[in-house]
């Protein structure tokens, strides 16, 4: 720390990201990303005369991009705030709309924590029921903005939208901020309900479903005065956040909306026969509407099956917390991987 | 404005950028980016193999670049923040470092107002010289940090290192930091100053003498402590800030500066040829060391300047604020381009 450093960040604990050693080659199932590359299209924008204008400016209102994002989610263009990665939606969110107290779940996106003591804010930490669902009930009557990850992260579960729609009915002058990152794995985006609820932020990224993250792109959509305050706070900051092969990308991706969706298929159908052959082989896995699973073993500690899976060459996460230490986060890759994966865990298991 | 907005942001001003009109197609003077394209390496980063690899998270320690950085200004990684744009590592030393109270110029780059609103910070407001020229000694005492841009936007007006280093010795307690988004284009950089005084922060761009304003790539240079706590604000806002292509196409453009160097010459010699033209047609320029030039007409109002050239398909920027009024900045696009501009410049002055 330096002189110089505002006290108020004195004890600030920045968000760890997983991993990305650099000491060999891995199997990397530890990011949640996507096993497939981006569109045939997206991939034609990277020519020379792209890269030729990238001597200009992007386009600070990113207005294409707002009009695809629009017309896929059936709202205006004008209900769309575009970010530098979906991070960069949640953190201009928190900054607007979060002037004091939040609340969220005890086991969700560490980000959410990350935010709060960067703001200062009081946190109203929510514990999951003891199977890690969320119940709604909880929230409705704090008083104060909540976040949730829906499906949630690290659980993978998922709650349907009518349960969204009784939060946001139970307290209209609270705002809920949803964060759909994982919601194109098998559940219903809640992003309808803006059109009735001005008290509903939904975020959503490119960096999951649409083999993106390395491209930063994600979005807000809500109220058109929701989405005007982030646009006051997003020119006061970086106006011009997302780059223009991003912009460029992000519009194509929404043109090949079916190449996606096919990939999305894939990976549900990898979910499933994976978590089966973990079940045969002793695992408890969370009902996962993501492209990941969340699972523990009764007789290996989540710790040491993370550990004995880096030493043979596949990264899962783990994280050292209360209620989770148990548990391993393995994101779907490929069929292959996931089969060495399996692998890997039955020689484990056979020690 | 939404009922949910943080009462703080109530009455924030955002940076307006300048305006990229879509009615026709302009000779664009007016955002200060390079008329040259970017390297041929870094073109050759935009291929599908790049393309395929962006469905994975870019690198959040940014080591690759940051190395390269280092090698080319002679410090260690360690002393090198990369961000998204040099916007954005301006707003987290606005965050890290400056909890109170901020000095800076009058007439300079219109963010440093927007950050001082944002986190809701006093400013000391120092006038520039009736010649524009900045006096550090104005700076010497306030006991507050500071924030100049070398040269100086819009007036283009450089100061000497030594002026600098002057700065730094009379408050060893008091952060300078120093926005050089144009030094390449004839001054000379301060960085080597971080080896002695640990209370200077040094901001560069890409976005100039680069050209990759749509790349989106700024750095800092700093002491290790002070890009310490850059990360540490960054890690706890958004870790993955800037995204692979960037990443890459930082590196190969450090990797091929002479061409760069080449651009920034032809670029100056472009300025100076346009300097003395406009001065034969009677303007007063300020002496630029920066890729635009700052000059006004004693006959013809900025603001008509401005229209008139417009109308014409010239955009230019003009600043409707005290002092600076009467001029126009134009930003130095090629040879032919400036032509042109000369041209319609003496057409309106004909009328």
């Amino acid at each position: 720390m330096s002189r110089f450093l505002n006290l108020r960040y004195k004890k600030l604990t920045p968000y760890t990201p997983g991993e990305q050693p650099q000491d060999r080659r891995y199997i990397k199932l530890n990011t949640n990303e996507s096993p497939y590359p981006p569109s045939e299209g997206v991939l034609t924008v990277l020519n020379r005369q792209a890269g030729e204008e990238l001597r200009l400016y992007s386009d600070p209102e990113a207005s294409e991009l707002k009009k695809k994002l629009a017309a896929r989610y059936g709202v205006a263009p004008e209900n769309v705030f575009v970010s530098n990665g979906s991070d960069e939606a949640l953190n201009f969110a928190f900054m607007a709309f979060v002037p004091e107290r939040i609340a969220f779940a005890d086991i969700t996106y560490g980000f959410y924590q990350v935010f709060s003591e960067l703001y200062g804010l009081q946190t109203q930490i929510i514990p999951l029921r003891e199977d890690f669902s969320l119940a709604v009930e909880d929230y409705e009557h704090i008083g104060c903005p909540c976040v949730i990850a829906n499906p949630n992260a690290p659980t993978g579960l998922l709650l349907p939208v009518s349960h969204i729609e009784r939060l946001l009915q139970s307290d209209p002058n609270r705002l809920v901020i949803l964060d759909e990152a994982y919601i194109d794995f098998g559940g219903t985006t809640a992003i309808p309900l803006i059109q009735r609820y001005d008290n509903l932020l939904v975020i959503q990224t490119c960096s999951k479903s649409r083999s993106l993250a390395g491209a930063r792109l994600g979005y807000a959509i809500g109220c058109k005065s929701l989405i005007q305050d982030l646009e006051t706070l997003r020119f006061s900051t970086n106006p011009y956040n997302v780059n223009r092969l991003t912009l460029k990308m992000g519009c194509r991706a929404l043109e090949e909306q079916d190449y996606y969706d096919e990939n999305c298929l894939r990976i549900i159908e990898t979910r499933e026969y994976t978590r089966s052959k973990l079940e045969n082989m002793g695992f408890r896995c969370l009902d996962s509407k993501t492209n990941f699973l969340f699972a523990e073993h009764p007789s290996v500690s989540g710790e040491r099956m993370y550990q004995e899976l880096k030493d043979r060459g596949i990264l899962v996460r783990h994280f050292d917390r209360p209620r989770i230490r148990s548990f391993i986060r393995i994101t779907i890759g490929n069929r292959k991987e996931m089969e060495e994966f399996l692998r890997q865990v039955e020689a484990i298991l056979a020690d």
